[in-house]
Order: structure tokens, then sequence, then C-alpha cells
């Protein structure tokens, strides 16, 4: 067998925020292109990116905003200080809740639940309400806390995806116990830059974004750069810098594609005004809705105004 | 001896994120008019508000801010869903990591570390330079994870503040780990709705408004309310409200007093506009810095246009 | 008789735009108050705002706007270095134009001929079809035009409005020959500044502003004080300050009265940020039009504003 | 000698606003290309226009703004609606008005003064204080007044330019009677759409911009196409469309030059955004102060800014 062949027919890796069992793998399973790839479940989110940097995955799913919790901050401060790297799609699944225990367990028995602390704010009222005693053990994912429910009895209960049940000898003590029944994960896809998806018309492009330091109504002047282009927010977060107190960055999802002649132009924009901005790619939306640009900022119309600039450049 | 004089001996409580050992005990002995009175250690952020809710406490001290993690969701959150509470007061504690231990233990012995999520995000550089293979084992604060070092051995050291050696029988193995030297925390002192601190000229106005739905640029509409008011902002932070993505709820801290002209002003203007906007209160900045209001805004300005309205009225 | 009961029975004179003939006077036809009142002819602007402040007449009646030359400079600089003048209403008038000769003149005879600069401009595009080798006197008013065809022979016709054949004994050449069919005069009635015309839903504000000096952005800033408030502007024309080339005071017309939440904040909003700013008057719109503000700005909402600070400032 | 030789030896023509001994000649004497050229005088803006449509004249010197009288409304007017015409270059000419007679008349003896009527505004205190009793008799330019002396009795004195003595046989009565002795006019130098004056770092960019119609905050909108390049304005003054009232055009003047990419991009944004803009040129400043564009919008930066963003979408 010739190294071509080997080559070809080595599977791609896609790195997930594990263990197995948690909500990133139902993202996970959304992804066309990574049916029959490797799956390698990591510990944290930076690990993820690790190993896309590194070459060891090709991708790697990581969530990235919770409808209940907000922005996942471990995600967006990762980005935020890594180079190189660019979202190529955005997947959303829903967050359901179950308690699950070891077999024999009944649900008056529980003293002590474990689970995410994300996942505990999301049924904190239902466990207060039905175990009113209970303690919170933290654990870092829901899969975790489930997982180690077989290996010691520090907790009684956990807090975990529906699946979970599937992947451990655990069994379910109540369904659904969330507080927001329509409550989302949004996860994204990351990758090393490289081609980005092409433009669907129903796009979403991310940057990050610093402000110029004390000037007062840079936020205001900011958002202008896409007003003035009539480019709409989906979504708009900050996150403190870290260096000191009260210098933010702003995780910004913004409609449109790169290719677009309005967003474009914004990202120029940006970049002029901004002391630092951080492309992280235009991918498809999730909820394949149009991403239509306010007023006259079609590429058509833009095209029209290049074309008169031109003509009068040159005189005419 | 009179009930009279009873109630008037009794001493005020006031409830803070504890367990003991925690840095909002640093933020707690900066409240001049808590010396001498009742300190309540809580387990959690809804338990301090509650607390003041139903009178257990006078007043409560929780963290809002940190210079490296960003807005403590849970105290954000928290408030948005709360009528009636108002702040106070804020102060600044500095955040210094320490790495402590059972006596016996040395450096090299440990493997499992325990500490909040947020001191470990903090103290990761360090950790990992000089513990490459340890583990890290989530507690829901740096005091408890110290404390639990007396309880059991599931963990052999924990990151928690300095001052953790005073309350508990550990020893310090590292100082000063945290990777940013200047981090600090922000707290803020709550209470019910009651008689607000004098305006001092250095003041902080905090307010949570949501959007209105579907409008594109409402951010920038409700910037704008501050903006022609000349009110600048110290703080804005993004917030999920969590009914489903994309709806979002914003924190902001803006400088003046609501006795300060236009702030009054930018208050009522957000009232017109915002669906939901709760005032959290007006009080001194921790850093005492002035709060200037931009451009020609001061009460006397103000009081000059009031006067030439009420002439314009008048038919003069 | 006593000198009261004189005074009483004393007609109130209007002072107007004249000579007899213009469409000034068409306008005064439409003050429904100034019937039966001593009517004064006047020959420019400056006299009848003086007349209105030495109070020789009680109101004066001016042009200030044309729908195809614009505004009437005149009264824009003279109402801008005036004190004490308000508007009390407007008028609008179609302006139609006829050519008007002495009795035994036809149309080709005539070669030179003579009108106000501004109704020459309105009807050169007939005139040159029509008498393509015709000279233009020029005349201080369409009607000191007609009238001078009686007095001398310098023209052969005049450009005037069609009711010249009523006060002077001349004949009609040609009718309606003015190019724009929907032409408008905009008419203002002054007086001493007193008790305004009540708000009727229906009204319009007149301000003159002056920008702040080398502010880049001042006019946007401006504008905002009428955005942040929900105020639409039905005309913003800028005048040279007149003490050097690039400074500009703004003649705005805002939907809305004084008596209205939203247009009193507006104005003191701009009492504050401009140098000088000028209050002429609320009075009801000659075009009947609803004046609505954008927004949640209706009275009912700034009272609801106001009602909430209120409760704030009192600690509840 | 050959048609050719004949045609390229021919002088160029510079037609502009006569008659001789008007403001703009002085203009004219400026345009250090027009030395030797045919200079030649016509009646009225439109004429100079003309001459410059049909090709008689190679450029015209026509007035624009005054810093007493503001825009000079013909001019304005008249170059909206015309296309394909272009501003070379602007030129200052301070206004100092002189009133001047017939010999052996005095001052005592004039009972009619003819002039242009912004003449008139301009020296009306004068001609008031020291001739009470004086009539006006307009005039279409002061150089036409003065030379109108010569031909009838109807006036006994001209308000005009100092050098109008040198073209008649007038005297001087009276110097610098002109209320503002910092007037000035500001004239340009209009030709064919051709190639633009290079740039030079201190130039203006002017352009006739319509707003779209019925759209609460249009001219908002408008300005921010500027403010989100950091263009400033050093003139913005509106005009009546004609169509009806309430429509406007403004004529505005930008510093930079349509080669400044901050200048070329606000351009484009008003292509789009606007029914109607029209671009009338580029050309050096008569004041020759330097054309800053406000924050980060130098060449320089949107170089930058174009080959980061080329390099993104090239996937790097």
């Amino acid at each position: 067998m010739s190294p071509r062949a080997s080559n070809t027919s080595a599977k791609k890796t896609y790195s997930y925020l594990g263990p197995e069992g948690t909500f990133t793998e139902l993202a996970l399973a959304q992804v066309a292109e990574a049916k029959g790839a490797n799956h390698r479940s990591v510990a944290h989110v930076q690990e993820a990116i690790d190993d896309v940097i590194s070459g060891r995955a090709f991708r790697a799913i990581i969530p990235v905003e919770n409808s209940v919790e907000g922005g996942v901050s471990a995600t967006a401060d990762a980005l935020a200080i890594t180079e190189n790297v660019r979202i190529y799609g955005e997947y959303l699944v829903p967050v359901t809740f179950d308690l699950v225990a070891r077999p024999g367990t009944v649900l008056k028995d529980v003293r002590t639940v474990s689970t995410h602390p994300v996942a505990y704010a999301q049924t904190r009222a239902w466990l207060s309400a039905n175990l009113s005693q209970h303690a919170h053990l933290p654990a870092t994912s829901t899969a975790a806390a489930a997982a180690a429910l077989l290996d010691n009895d520090f907790a009684d209960a956990a807090v975990a995806a529906p699946t979970i049940v599937k992947h451990y000898g655990l069994k379910t003590l109540a369904r659904n116990i969330g507080e927001n029944k329509n409550a989302q994960t949004r996860f994204i896809q990351i990758g090393l830059a490289g081609p980005m998806p092409e433009p669907t018309g129903r796009d979403k492009t991310s940057v990050i974004v610093e402000l110029p330091t004390d000037r007062p109504g840079a936020l205001l002047e900011m958002l202008e750069q896409f007003a003035a282009r009539g480019v709409n927010l989906s979504r708009i977060e900050s996150r403190p810098i870290g260096d000191r107190l009260g210098r933010y960055r702003f995780n910004i999802d913004a409609q449109g594609h790169i290719a677009d002649s309005a967003v474009s132009e914004a990202l120029m924009g940006l970049h002029r005004f901004s002391p630092k901005v951080l492309f992280l790619g235009s991918y498809p939306r999730a909820d394949k809705q149009k991403s239509v640009h306010e007023g006259n900022n079609s590429n058509v119309e833009f095209a029209d105004a290049a074309s008169w600039l031109k003509q009068l450049k040159a005189g005419k």
C-alpha cells in the first residue's frame, strides 16, 4: 500500500468537549462531515483549541453560548487570545436535564447532587422543591458528575443530559427538570484558518473587538461602524480584557458573510477604529434565517457605488 | 428593660458570601458601618439576596465584578429578577492567591488542587508550570476548598486568599501565584430600597435595561439616551434574558448620581425607551474618581435650561 | 368718551409685506382675527418686524419659505437677530403667476419684463419660450413691478399675482406661467412674545440654533437632541451667521408644541448644547397634519417616567 | 497657417459673472491659468454654466457663498440640475463696498441708491444713518447699478466694488461702507468633467445630496455616512428641491479629496443611501488649511485594513 493511499484513507479527528454523554456530543452528531471520523473527547475548551492549533485534531466542537447562562466565558476568552483559529459552523442543541443515580437509589435518599454549575443553576428550582435539603457538589461537566457516581459515593445523584444513561450504568430518577423548557446551547466548530464556507445568504460573521481606551462613546462609535453599512448584530457580549477593571472586549456576531460587501466594509471600519479586532469567521447560521442588510446595502448597491466612484475618479 | 431599649441595642446583621476567609470578608471589612455588627456568612449569592428581602439581614455584601473573570453572573442574574433591592456602596479588593496545604505537605507531593473555577483560571499558568501533572477539583469557593483539606484528602492543596491561614490550620506553600498581579474584585453592599447615599460628585448609578425586541439598532438607541445627556458609562455588560437565544439585558454602571439632572433625565429616557429598566441605586464610587458629565450637562446648566423653558412657556 | 373706551374700540393693526396685490395679502386674508382690523402695507420684512417691536402693529404677516426658491433669507436673518418676537400662525398660499400689461399692449410687443427676481426665476422658462428676446428689469416686489407699469414705461409687462388686476388698471396677457404648478409660499404671523396658541396635536415649533464652534460632528450632536426624544423635524435650513465664512445657524421647524414633553425636553437639551438658541414659538401647522413623536415619547410616557423617577428618588 | 495650428494657438475662454468691475473679476484675477486667456463677461450664473456646457467657454468663475448673505442660491440651484460639470478651484475675495456717483454729485444730493439686493443688505446700516430718506433701486449687479448711472438718472448713486471707478467715469462718495469689515465672497471655477486637480492634503470635496423621502432621521443618517469615516464637513447648506414644500437637498463641502480613501468610501456610502447624489469635484482649499480626517482614517490605515481583509478572505 502506498503512503499516499494511506494518507487518503487516514481518518480526520474531531475533538469535542467531553466526556462522552455531554451535550457537546449531540452537537458533534449534527456535523455531517464528522460522520465516520475520529471523535476525540477532551477535558476543557483550551484543550480542544490546543488540539486544533497543534494539528492533533482537524476540527473541534465547543460550546459558545447557552440561552440560560449566557456566553460560555471559557470559550470566549480562549478564542480572544488565540490567533489563526476560525469558526466553520454553528449548531443548536436543545438542553434538557435529567436526574440520574446509581441503580437502587430512590429520590428520597438523595442528599448530595453533583453537576456542572451551569446545569445546577438551571435545575435549582426543581431540586429545591423536590430535595429541599440537598447539597450541591460542583463537577467539571454533567457527564463527569454522572461518571463519578460509579467511582465514589461523594454524591448520590447527578444532573446530566438524558443520553448519559446510554454510556453509563445509571438510572433516571426524574426527567426534564430544567427550569427553561426552551433552553438551547449553541456550539461552534473551530479549525485552523483556511478556506471559508461559501456565502449562503443565511450567514453570520463573528469578531472580537477591543475598544479604544478612555474615549467616552467608544462603544457607540463601534456600533456605528456596523450601522453605517446597514449590518445588524445578532449578538453582542462584553468580556473583561482582564488587565484591569473597566476594560472590555466585545464578542460580536453580525448578520452576513465576509463576502458580502456591507460586512467586509464594516470589518475594515472596525480594523481602523479598534486597537485590536479578531476575525473569527463567516459561516452559515444554525437557525437558517436570512441575513438582511438594512437599507441600501446589498452587494448590487455596493457594486453600483464602486463603479460610480470609478467613473468619477476617471473624470467622467 | 423595655422592648424599645432592646430594639435599639439590637445589632444589625450584614450577610456576606462566605465562608469565612474568602475575599468577600475583606470587602466587608471596608464597610465602616458594619463594624461591630453581626456578620453572617452565606453559601451563595441568592441566599444573601434572600436575607435582605426577608429582613434576616440589614445588608449583604456580594461580589459583582472581577477584573479577570468578568461579571459574576450569579449576582447579575439574581439582581435582574429581584425587585426592591438597591446598591448602597461598592468596594474594591485586590485579588492575590496563595497555594495552601495541610501541615507536612510539600509542593512536590501535590497531585490534586482544589479551588473555585475562577481562582483556578487565574492561577492555572503557575500551577501548570510548577505542578505540570496536577488535577483540578472544583470547589464552591476558595475558602471551601481550603476548609475541605482538613475534612478529607480528596485534594492535596487549595488555592485561596492569603488570609485563609488565619482561619484554618493550614500552611502556605506558595504566595501570590495569580497571573494578573493587579487583579481586583468589586463587591457591592445591597439592602432593601430606602434613602440613598447623598451625592458626592464621585458617584455611580447602576441599572439593568432590556432592549425592545427585534429592532435593529436598539442598543445604539439605548446608548444615545446616555450620550444625549452627556452621561458616560463606566461599565456595560450583556447577559442573556434567558427565555430564548438572542435576547439580552444590559447591566450598566453610569457615572453620576440620580440626584444629578443629567442622570435623572437619562433614566427617564431609558424608562420610556425600554420595555423594562431596573434601577439598582446611586452610590459613591470605590475609586473616588470624579464623575463628570460630558458637554454642558451640569446641574447648573440643567437648571438654567429649565428656567429658560419656564419663561418661554409663560410667553416671555 | 373716556380714553379707555377709545382704547377698547381702537382697531388692531396687522402689517404685511406689501404693496397691495402681492401674495402676502392673500396670506393675510387667511388670518381670521385680522378681519376688520387695520391692514398696513410695508416695504420690507425688517419694517414689518420693526412695526411689531415698536407696537405700531399688533402683528405682522411675512413670507418665510417658498417651495421653489427656499427660505426667504431676509426673514430668517431678521428673526435671528431679534429678541422677543414670536410666531403665532402659518399660512400657505398657492403661487401662480400671470403676465400683466398696460391696456393695449399685446404679447408680441413685450420687450422688457419687470418682476421680483424670485418670480422671474419661476417664470423664466415660459418667458424664454414665448418672449425669447426679452430683458428682465428687477423690482422689489411683483406688485411694485405691476404698479410701475402705470408710472413709467421702463418695462412693457410685469409678472405678478393674478389678483393684481383688482388693484390696478392692467390687463392679463397670459395666465399661470409659473414653472411649478404646485408652488406655494409659506407665510407667518409674528407678534411680541405673549401667550402662545394652545396645543392642538397638529403643531409646529420653530427655533434658530447656533452650533458650538469648531467641533466636528456638532450638527449631528444637535440633531440627536431631537432624535433622543423622538421629535421629528419638518424643516432645517442653514444660514450663515455672517461674522466669517464657515459659521452657520440653523432655522428649524420641529413637529409638536412646547407644551409637549418631548418638545420641551428637546428644547432644554438645545439650550444646554448650543451657544445660542432662539425660540420662535409653537403654533398650529398650516397643513393640519398630526405631529407624532416617534417611539415612546408621548406626554403619557413622559409623565409615567417622571413619576417612576420621583418614586426612585424617594427611595421606593 | 493650418486650421489645426490655429486651434492650438487659440486662446481658452474663461466666462465670469459680469459685468466688468464686479467682485467676480477679482476672483478671476486669482486664477493663474486664466492669465492671458479670453475673459468673457456674462449676465447671470446660468449663462456661465451654459457657456461651459456648450463649450463656448473652457471654464467659468461664479460666486458660490458669501459670508454675509449665505449661499448664492442661483449657483447652488443651477449646479443641482446640471450633469457633467465639475468644480476645479475656489477663490476668496474680500468684500468691501463704496458709494459711487456721477461726477458733480455730492452726498447730500443722493435720493435713490441703486445696487444689488445683497450689497444693499450689507450697506443698509450705513445708508440709513447717512441718507435716512434714500430709496433703493434694485439692480442685477453692483456693476450694472454703477454703469446705469451713466445711462439714465433713475438713481443718484450706486453701491459697488471699489474697482468700479477704473471701468466707468464715476467718483467715489464714501469708502468701505459695508457693515461687516471681514466679509468675503467665495467663488468657484467650473468646467466640464475631466481630470481633477491632484490631491494636495489641503482639499475639499463638494457634493449635492437628496435625502430619502419621509424617513425621520434621514439627515442624521446621511451625516453618519461622513462621521463613520471620520470625514469632517466644512459647509452644509439646505436648498428646497422645489417640487413641494418640505423636500430639501443639501449642498455639502467635505474636507479631503476623492483620492483620499475616507472620502471615497463616504461618497460610495452616500451613493447607496441617497436617491440622488451629485459629485461636484475635489479641489484645493482656498484657505490652504489641512484637511484632516478624524480618527484612524488616513490612507495608510485604509490600505492596512484592505490588506487585512484580503488576507482574511484568502483564509489566512
